[in-house]
């Protein structure tokens, strides 16, 4: 079984995330970083951001509802990011299919994130091996992406992961797979998006780790915990509205230990 | 007792629904899409909008809280989804006490909608008898708007929806009446915005409809479904934070034949 | 026992309140105005919302999320407020640590807010005493800010609420002092943002009150009120997700004489 010790940092650190998110999640998320025990703070003006992402603990870019306004506040956000070496997620949502998204997610791409999050199709559109989703959905079967999950990865030096039934945790040399959660989660608007805020989170709070695989880990227990919170929460409801209200009380209540029993990880190099 | 065919032509088409809608009902409009089986992305960059409305199976046009770049998304989403003939909604919230809202929602009923979604003041407003309401709060009587709505639904074609304690669908030559649901629905916001979304949705599922009354169907079966989830949650809890739960839940759980039971449709020629 | 007739008025006015707030936080400040009996409308367009401004009953400024644009519309809805006499109150969310929302709150705080909510490293930086906190979590005591409240009052002519463990309420020679809540509230995004807006309502419910200290008495009750909702959903649960349900539920129930069973307020000359 496996120990998440990155949850324990994630509870003691309680990092400050600022999330640069689509305006569809940006409650849920707000909520998912409180009940796992980080800040959430949206400052998006692009003046503003990249003031904020110099203090903040990690950043998220969503770009699931870009304006010219928000695009510009993620450009300055990441290059501060970069100048403090703050941890930055990109969750690249529907790229491949819309052209100002997928121009922006080339662009930030080179601002080296510590992590990408996206399903399938968007990952594979970052890549450049596919024409993108509808929206949030994806439509390619996650392992047939991990090869291009793993281009990306040595491209950009960023851990991916890949969501899906099962999500993929792909760096240079190892992919985790993590298996748990419930479909019922698909039917939650936020589930997706709030895991990159969590990822954020959690690379925050491995910040300063020198384990040669810190950010991997990081990025393994946040998917880990987001998704043992599903398969407990199912336990007592797959209805979305009332498992919305279970799945978050579960990432309240949950401890690092409850997580490794509620889903499994393989390891693969 | 009404069926509701096209309630299954949703569940299995999963209409892709573009939203253009306000900001504060986003979260509960993608929850209810998901959870009567259709499929939300909300697109709104002026580029990306018509992007998307070309794709899409119906389009959301809600003006609860536009901006100038909002405004500019929903014309050019308008125009691609005449273009492709992709039916879209609009929902003239506030319109008539507002003055930017009133400009826009008199250009965009240009583009022809399929349906018009709105309290009676709004519809009131928009067919030009009326000076607009408090907001989403009805002021007018739906009675007194039928004559209203006819006149709307002849210059513009579309299918005019007059949402109130009872809902009336009006197109050329049919009134429909929809009784069900519960008061408390007014203290959850978003549920009238919603009724919009799965409105653009419904649309979308019977799009290759070759009947008569194809349009008129689908919007009486999407206000039908969601005031039967009303009336569905009302049974277990009035107030209003539970009640918001229940309802989702209940919007997922509905069969096309337990709608029919829980509320009352009443046809006049 | 304090009874709190102000909020018998908020229930019998249903006063309409145009909040421009955060994105963040727009679904749930909505519901909590539905809930207490007000009506809510987030009209933020530059043009419409100094329109707005002069129907509204009373406006909320919350700077959260601005940008250019709802920063314009802020300017013209204060302006406005200004010649129609409305009730206004400003939440200076985060000021101090970010350059563009500290300028605007200091140029709209001349504009005469009736109500200045905050916690107390806000109500620090916007009294010129400190540098602000990182987003909405307090970093100085209540207490060791009562004196730059004091400041604030009599420079403002505002009543200065400052949010924390007990909230206190201070105007010119008055400081009362409201216990009770939960500390599971700061685990439940807009709970604070919220109470900002149920102010700017219980303001709009006594507007034409005669009483010396209808103001300061219209913002205590707010407060006690969104108090005691989580002192009494407490009872029930302390888990995030379904407290916020149950804190909602309990907002629609309470009556004002139960709310003065639930909290303690202390007054302080």
């Amino acid at each position: 079984m496996t120990t998440f010790p990155e949850l324990h940092l994630l509870r003691e650190r309680a990092p400050l995330v600022q999330c640069l998110t689509n305006t569809v999640v940006q409650q849920i998320t707000a909520n998912v970083l409180l009940a796992v025990g980080a800040a959430p703070a949206m400052v998006a003006h692009p003046v503003e951001a990249p003031e904020f992402a110099r203090v903040a603990d990690g950043v998220l870019v969503n770009l699931g509802t870009i304006s010219d306004a928000t695009a510009d506040a993620m450009r300055a956000a990441v290059a501060a990011a970069g100048e403090t070496e703050t941890p930055w997620v990109l969750d690249p949502v529907a790229v491949g299919g819309l052209s100002v998204r997928t121009r922006l997610a080339h662009e930030l791409v080179e601002g080296r994130p510590s992590a990408i999050r996206g399903n399938a199709s968007e990952i594979l559109a970052l890549a450049g091996a596919g024409s993108g989703g509808r929206g949030v959905d994806a439509t390619d079967a996650v392992e047939t992406v991990l090869d291009s999950a793993r281009a990306l990865a040595e491209r950009t030096g960023a851990v991916v992961a890949v969501s899906g039934p099962s999500d993929a945790i792909v760096s240079l040399g190892r992919v985790s797979q993590v298996t748990g959660g419930h479909p019922v989660m698909q039917q939650v608007i936020g589930t997706g998006c709030s895991l990159g805020a969590v990822t954020a989170a959690a690379l925050g709070a491995v910040r300063f780790g020198v384990e040669v695989h810190s950010d991997h880990d990081a990025v393994l227990a946040a998917h880990a915990l987001l998704s043992a919170a599903g398969t407990l929460a199912a336990e007592t409801t797959v209805r979305p509205g009332s498992f919305s209200v279970a799945w978050m009380d579960a990432l309240h209540e949950l401890t690092p230990e409850r997580v490794g029993e509620l889903v499994t990880v393989e390891e693969h190099a």
